[in-house]
C-alpha cells in the first residue's frame, strides 16, 4: 500500500502530475463541520507556484473540486473527495527522461519497482504536485482544529545555510542564475495541543507526525524539540523540569517539543525538518541510460523552482494537521 | 491504538515494566522459516543491561519462550507469540513517583491520557525494557533478512558530543560519577537492500523506518542520508549522479542515504538517529505533586544507566528490520 | 471508517447519489495489468438501469472516467481512480423524504448516525448508486483473475420464492403493477480458485467475502456451500470426503462451499445471497415526522426498480472478486 | 494477515491447539474499565468442555492469566494480554492425521498454504480450543457493553432440524451413540444497541459481525432479520413501518433485524448463524495420503462432542460484542 494515511480518518491520495487529476478522499470526518471553502484557497494559495518570488512559472490553478462528503457546506458524514484536474498534462518536453533517471529524483526507484509501467511524466505519482491534494486534505484539518483552539504554523529557519532575509534572497538568486537550486530548514510549531494525544511505541505524535512529513518529497530529516542537539546534552541539562504556572502543569524548558512517551505533554509541539535543494536543475549531469545500459548525461529541461522551502511550508503545516487531527480524534475514544 | 506495527507483517508489542510478562505477537511470517534461538539470544544480549560496562544492574534474563507459532524450530504459519516474565515486579521504589512525574519521562503525559490508570511502576507501558519483545521481532526479521542477503547494522557515532572512544568512556563515567547521564548519535547502515522497495508517499521507507524507530523511548529526531546537512547543499552538490559499475547502476555518492522517493535505489540505506540522555538521573529535579498541585522535587532511586546509547543498537537494528521486511514482503505482491 | 476495504489491495468508494459525482480509488494494484476498459464497460452495463426489463427508467451513463493510475492503458503503480459524473443531481422530489425516513432504507439510522447532516438526497452515501464503483473495481479484479484463470459467476436462484424464469416474470410484473417489489436470492460460484487462499480466524475467506457483500445495500443473509441446510445434517452426511482425481485432490461433494479453515480447498466456491425486495415501493406507508414528532404517511415517488436482483449479480461478483484477489495477493507474500 | 480483528479496538489471538499456550492481545480499551474476573470465569465456562451433557471429555481448565494492561483490576490503557496454557499438548493420537486429512476439517486447506509447516497437532490455529481467548476478549466486552445497557444474548435454535429440547436430546444421544455428530442453528439478540452505530459499505454492522463471527470453526452461514425469508417476500410485507412510542422512533416489525445501511436503528439486532455438525466422527471416512497420493481411509481417534452448539453459545456472543463495542468506540469519535 501506499497513498493511505491514518488511523482514525483515513486520507487517500491519487493521482499524477500528468494524469487527468489529482485528488483526495477524506474517510471518517465526521459530519457537521463547516468548511471555509475561501479560507481553503488562500491556503492552497501559500502553496501554489508563482505566488512567490522564487517559484516556478507553471501555472496551477490549484482549486479542488468537491466531488462528494459536502452537502450545503457541511461535511455530511460520507467520505469526503476533493479532485484538482490537470491542465496541461504529458507535454513533449519530458520525453527526455523517460529512460534517463533523473539524479536525485524517484525516476530509477520507480522504473525498478513498477518495471517500467510508472507514469514518468512530470514525475508521475512521485512529482511535488501530489502536495495540492495532500493540503486540501490538511487545510480542511488546519480548520477543525483552530475551532477547537489549536494552531499549526511553520517558519523558514535556514535556506542554504542562511538565516538572514537578505542572505538567503541573494542565495536563491544566485542559484537561479545559475541554473542551481538550494535546500533549507523548516520548523513547526503547534500551539494549543490538549496534553494527551498521541500513543505508545508505534503511533505516538512522533511516528505519526514522522510518517506524514516523508510523504513530501524532498523531506530527509525531522526531529523534534531540540533533536539532534540533545545527544550532546546531559540528561541534567537536557530534562525539562515541571512545576505549576497558576493551575496548570508545564515545563520551564521545552527540549522534548511537547512530546513525551509518543504523548502530548501540552507545551508546544516543535519539530523541524530539512528539505533538500530541488534535485530538477538546469545544469548538464551524469546518468545512465535505462534501455541501452549506457553512460550518459541529462539537463533537465522547462524552468524549476529553485527553491520549495517557501511552498512547502503549508505542506508540513498540512501533514502535521493530519497527525494531530487522528490522535485528536482517537483521544476521543478514551473517555 | 498504539503498539501494532505493520502493513504485511503486523507486530504487536505488550507488557509493562512489573506487569507479570512483556511480549510480542508476530502475525503474517511467511511458514517455513527456521529461527536460529541461539543466535536470537546473542542478538538480544546486546540490548541487555549488564552486559557492557554503563548499563544498569538490574538482571533482565530476557529468553523469550515462544508460545505459539513455532512448530519444531519453524515457523508454521500461525501467529508468532514470544513471552519474557517480569521476575522483579511491582518494587516498593517507584511509589515515590506516583504522583511526582519525573522529568522528560512519559509520567506525565501518560498520566493525562489515561487518566491516573496508568500503570505508573517503571514506567510502565513506555519503559525501555519495552524493546525487548521489539528485539525479539526485530532479531527475526534480521535472521529472515540476512538469508536474503541484507544485512543492518548500526554504530555510535557520538556520545556527549564526543567521538573518539577514549573520549566518550571519560564522558559516561564522569556523568556516572555525577548522577547525570549522556546521550548520543546512532547510524544505521543496511546493506544490500534490493533497489524497488518501499512505497510513494505515507509508506516509503522514511516513513516506515521513522515510524518502527520512533518507537524506541528517547529517540527525538532521524535523519536519512547527509540529512540536515542537505538542507545547506546546493543541488549540484546533493544530487546524487547515476553510473554504470559494471551491469549495476549505482550512484557514485549516497547523499540521499538509498531511498529515493520513498523507495531503496539499491545504494545502503543510511540513516542517523539521535538519542537523548536518559531522562532517569541521580540528581534532585523539580517537579509537581499531581494530587496536591504543589512544586515539589524527586530525585528518582535505584540504579539507572548513565547511557543507553550503546544498548540502542540493537533496538534501532530491529526497527529498522522490521520496516525493511514489511517492505520486502509488500514486495512480493508486485511481481 | 466505512467505506475503504481491504488488506492487500484498498478500495475506497466515496459518493452520494447527488454529489457531483462517484467514485473508486484502488490502492494497491501491481503495474503493468492491461486494463479491458469495453469489457468493463460491458461488465456495467449488466448492473445499469434499463438494461433489463424489470429496472427503473432513471438514465445512468455510467461510463467511469479514469483520473489517474492508468498510463497506456496499462496500470502504472499508483492509485488508480475512477469517477463517474452524476447528471441529474438534487431533483426536488426527494424534499418529501428529508424528515420522514422511508422504512427499511438507512434514511432514519443515517439521520442519528450523522445527526441531521447527512445527504439525504436518493439516499445519499447508501444508495444503490454507489455499487456502481464497486463494480468498476471488481470489474478490474475480475480481469485479473480471468487471467490467472479464475472465473466468478452470479446467477439467480429464486425471486419471490419463485424458481422458474416464467414464474418470476410473473412475480415481478405482478409486483410492478400494484406498485410493490419483491426479493430474492443469487448464488456466486468461483471456479479454479487455487487451493490455499484465505487465512485462519478473520481474515478467512468467509469472513472476508461477507464482509465485502453486505457492502450491497439489500442483502441481509448469505451461506457458504450448503449453508443453513448443514445445520440439518449428521457430520456423516455433511463431511466432504476427499479422493484423488488423477493427480488432484478433491471432495466428492462440495458442501463445504470450497472454504475450510478460512482457506480455499481447491474446490469450487459457492456461496448464496438474499437479496431482500427494493424497500422503495410506491404504496403508502406509515412513517414518522423527525422534525415533529407525529406518526405520518410517506409515499415513495418517483419510478423504482421492483426487483433488483438481476441488477444485484454482477454487484455480488464484483464484491466476490475484490475479497479473493485480496487473498491472492496475499498468498504471494507466503511463498 | 490472519488473526486481528477490529478498527477502534485491535483483538488479536494467538496459539496451537497443541503449542505452550494460546491467548489473545486487545489493543485499544480505554484505561479505568473494572473487569470482573469471576464474571469472565463463569462466562468462559459456558463454553468449556464437560460443562453439558454433550461435550467432550477432554479437561480445560481454561482460567486465562492476564499478563499485561491491568493494574488493580482496572484497564490501564497499556495492551491487555490473556494467556491460557495448554496442559496437554502434543499427544500422540494426532500423528494419525499427519497426512491424512480429516474430511471438512482445514487439514488439508491448510497444508497447502503453509506447505507442510503447519502445527497439525489437534488442527493447530484451526482448533476450536482457539475460541476461549476469542470468549476472553468478548467477555470483557461484553461486561463493557452491559454496563453500557446494552445486553447480547444467544439461544438454540435448532439442532439436527428439531426444535423442542426433548428431540435434540435424543438427537444428539443417537449421534453420539453411533459415533456421529449434529449441527444447528443459533440465534443472538442483542437489546438496547442505541441507534447510530456501524458505518455504511465495508463497515457496516453486518459486515463486522459476519467478520467476527466466521472466524468461529463450523458456522457456515449468516443472516440478519428475517434473513433468506425476505427473499420470498414482497416489499410491502417486508418493510419495517416506523411509529412513535411514547418518545421514541420505533419499528412495528423488525424485519430488518435493527440494523438499516449498516447502521443500527434503535430496534433489537438480530441474527442467526448455522453450525455444521462437528466434522471430528468416530466412523471410518474417505480421505487421502498426501505424502503417497493415494487413497485412504480415516478415523479420527479421541473423544469428541457430537454437538458443538451448546458450547458456541458464548462464542457468538463474543464476537457480536467484539463488533458492536468497536461500533461503539467508532461512534464517539463522531460527537
Amino acid at each position: 500500500m501506499s497513498s493511505i494515511y491514518g488511523e482514525n480518518i483515513k486520507v487517500s491520495i491519487w493521482g499524477q502530475s500528468h494524469s487527468p487529476a489529482i485528488g483526495v478522499t477524506v474517510d471518517g470526518l465526521p459530519a457537521g463541520i463547516k468548511i471555509d471553502v475561501e479560507k481553503l484557497h488562500r491556503f492552497l494559495g501559500r502553496r501554489a507556484p508563482g505566488k512567490n518570488k522564487f517559484s516556478t512559472a507553471r501555472r496551477e490553478d490549484d482549486k479542488p473540486e468537491f466531488l462528494s462528503g459536502l452537502k450545503d457546506g457541511f461535511t455530511c458524514g460520507a467520505p469526503l473527495t476533493a479532485v484538482i484536474y490537470n491542465s496541461d498534462t504529458r507535454p513533449s518536453d519530458y520525453e527526455e527522461i523517460r529512460f534517463k533517471p533523473r539524479p536525485s529524483h524517484a525516476d530509477y526507484s520507480a522504473h525498478v519497482k513498477f518495471r517500467g509501467f510508472q507514469d514518468f511524466y512530470g514525475g508521475g505519482h512521485f512529482s511535488g504536485r501530489l502536495t495540492a491534494p495532500l493540503c486540501v486534505a490538511g487545510g480542511i484539518f488546519l480548520q477543525i482544529l483552530e475551532g477547537e483552539g489549536v494552531s499549526i504554523r511553520c517558519a523558514v529557519k535556514s535556506v542554504a545555510g542562511e538565516t538572514s532575509e537578505e542572505k538567503i534572497t541573494a542565495a536563491v538568486e544566485a542559484a537561479r542564475a545559475r541554473g542551481d537550486s538550494v535546500g533549507g530548514v523548516i520548523e513547526c510549531v503547534a500551539e494549543n495541543v490538549p496534553a494527551g494525544l498521541g500513543n505508545p511505541m508505534f503511533d505516538g505524535l512522533e511516528n505519526m507526525i514522522s510518517k506524514a512529513v516523508f510523504a513530501i518529497p524532498a523531506i530527509k530529516g525531522i526531529e523534534f524539540g531540540n533533536g539532534f542537539s540533545c545527544a550532546s546534552l546531559c540528561g541534567s541539562e537536557n530534562n525539562d523540569e515541571f512545576f505549576m504556572d497558576g493551575n496548570q502543569i508545564k515545563t520551564k524548558t521545552n527540549n522534548h517539543g511537547g512530546i513525551l512517551g509518543g504523548i502530548s505533554s501540552g507545551m508546544s509541539i516543535v519539530f523541524r525538518v530539512a528539505v533538500k535543494p530541488t534535485p530538477s536543475i538546469g545544469l548538464g549531469q551524469k546518468t545512465v541510460n535505462l534501455k541501452t545500459g549506457e553512460n550518459t548525461e541529462i539537463i533537465v529541461s522547462g524552468r524549476h523552482d529553485p527553491c520549495i522551502v517557501f511552498r512547502a511550508l503549508p505542506c508540513v503545516e498540512a501533514a502535521a494537521a493530519m497527525a494531530i487531527y487522528d490522535a485528536a480524534l482517537a483521544a476521543r475514544k478514551e473517555g
